[in-house]
């Protein structure tokens, strides 16, 4: 993991006493992401599976719907930027440029409201999806297990997709959203289908969360941290159970609590 | 604060005890920002100081420098959109639609990276700012302790100017940046100066954070949280004092250290 920390000399203090020390600091790094030879985006993100983020990134934007329709896909820069070629060239540019971006508080998320309507009329189904309590909290006791990017810097979160009451896919970044959409890009790239699973966060429940899951039809979304009322909201209306608070032996199950079945 | 949380009922499993119960959940509310007639963006954010997250937000994408650069400024739409009217007109959209965005992980920052090589050019000042160990540690309990949201949610991060010692302005959004750039909104309200003045976060001190401080030429950034590679080497480079981890009796002094003094 050397090339995603640091370390840096800094000056600490304790008790009143100043000392030098040295600190292993996570690597923050811009990607630019280039679609159809046009210069796209720029994440600032934790290098480390930035094909997964490129793609989870288009995926989530709805610039893409499979790997089908990815036609190239190249690192360049010395992984600082990535080119992705995408059938169905036109058009592509339209759907960027003619809509307006919703942005949230702490995620880099561009999540646009047209899709909002869309989304509730068409719930999410995995009806028969289910886990219990104490697999929920072994789920997020094994994330944080894990993450061994945070234990050493502070300075991430995690998110891991969850089939049968185990951890399939594990990822990290400096921002929630990245992390959640390095799940989906690795979704993607192993053609995993995401209809009967759960996704794992350390991070909060916002709106652009629940609304990057609702886009993959994923039934089930976990977190240590609390939800919004937005959130909350969508998940209602779209039949998506949602966890948050997972921490020591409780939980709070905002929505939909009949997927989370009591233990033995 | 009604308006800020909703009660909402869950279901808690505590010790595998499945009971319903009520809790307060953070309100989040999509915010449109009309520019000059025209629709801009939509942020996510707790609906609370929104004419200063406009005016901040608008500040700190370099679109104005001072209230005197503000016509007009009205909230519509019960609240979900505030319309802000600027001088100088021509030329507002094209450095708009022309600029790449730069987003990163756990924000909602667009920031451009062109921005980067001007600001190293021109290094903060603030020589001769400077804070004690003890002044930092009662600023962060005094964030906390005014974090009211955060403690009835957990779902908010807060962000707060202090001066000589003391907190001056304090705000809460589920965003972290949101947070920052309300204060920053307020300070452009009350033409108050940063150049002398240290800014209290809750959250990471991504790269974005560290350049909304840059442009404002705010000398100390103080986290409880962690710094990045890039906030760092901005950090050092541009003059600005960056501490994190500000927990406890202990915190990190990540650059130019020179600013925090011993307590007598």
């Amino acid at each position: 993991m050397a090339e995603l920390t640091a370390r840096k000399e800094i000056t600490v203090i304790r008790d009143g006493e100043r000392r030098l020390s040295g600190d292993d600091v996570v690597v923050e790094a811009p990607l630019t992401i280039y679609l159809n030879g046009k210069e796209l985006v720029t994440l600032l993100c934790t290098p480390e599976k930035i094909e997964s983020l490129a793609l989870g990134f288009l995926r989530s934007e709805g610039l893409l719907s499979s790997l089908d329709d990815v036609t190239g896909l190249r690192l360049r820069d010395d992984r600082g930027a990535v080119e992705v070629e995408l059938k169905n060239k036109s058009g592509l540019l339209e759907k960027l440029y003619g809509r307006r971006t919703i942005t949230s508080g702490c995620g880099k998320g561009t999540v646009f409201f047209s899709a909002l309507d869309a989304l509730r009329s068409s719930p999410v189904r995995g009806d028969t999806v289910s886990l219990t309590a104490g697999e929920i909290h072994s789920l997020m006791g094994e994330l944080q297990e894990r993450s061994l990017l945070f234990k050493a810097t502070g300075g991430v979160h995690s998110a891991a997709l969850a089939g049968s009451g185990k951890i399939l896919l594990f990822c990290e970044d400096i921002g929630r959203h990245n992390a959640v959409d390095k799940i989906i890009g690795e979704c993607l790239q192993q053609r995993i289908t995401m209809e009967d699973k759960a996704l794992v966060c350390s991070g909060r429940l916002s709106s652009e969360i629940l609304l990057k899951a609702a886009k993959l039809r994923l039934p089930v979304l976990i977190s240590r941290a609390a939800p919004t009322t937005l959130s909350i909201e969508l998940a209602e209306s779209l039949n998506i159970t949602l966890v948050g608070f997972v921490r020591g032996r409780r939980m709070n199950i905002y929505t939909h609590p009949y997927r989370v079945k009591d233990d033995m």
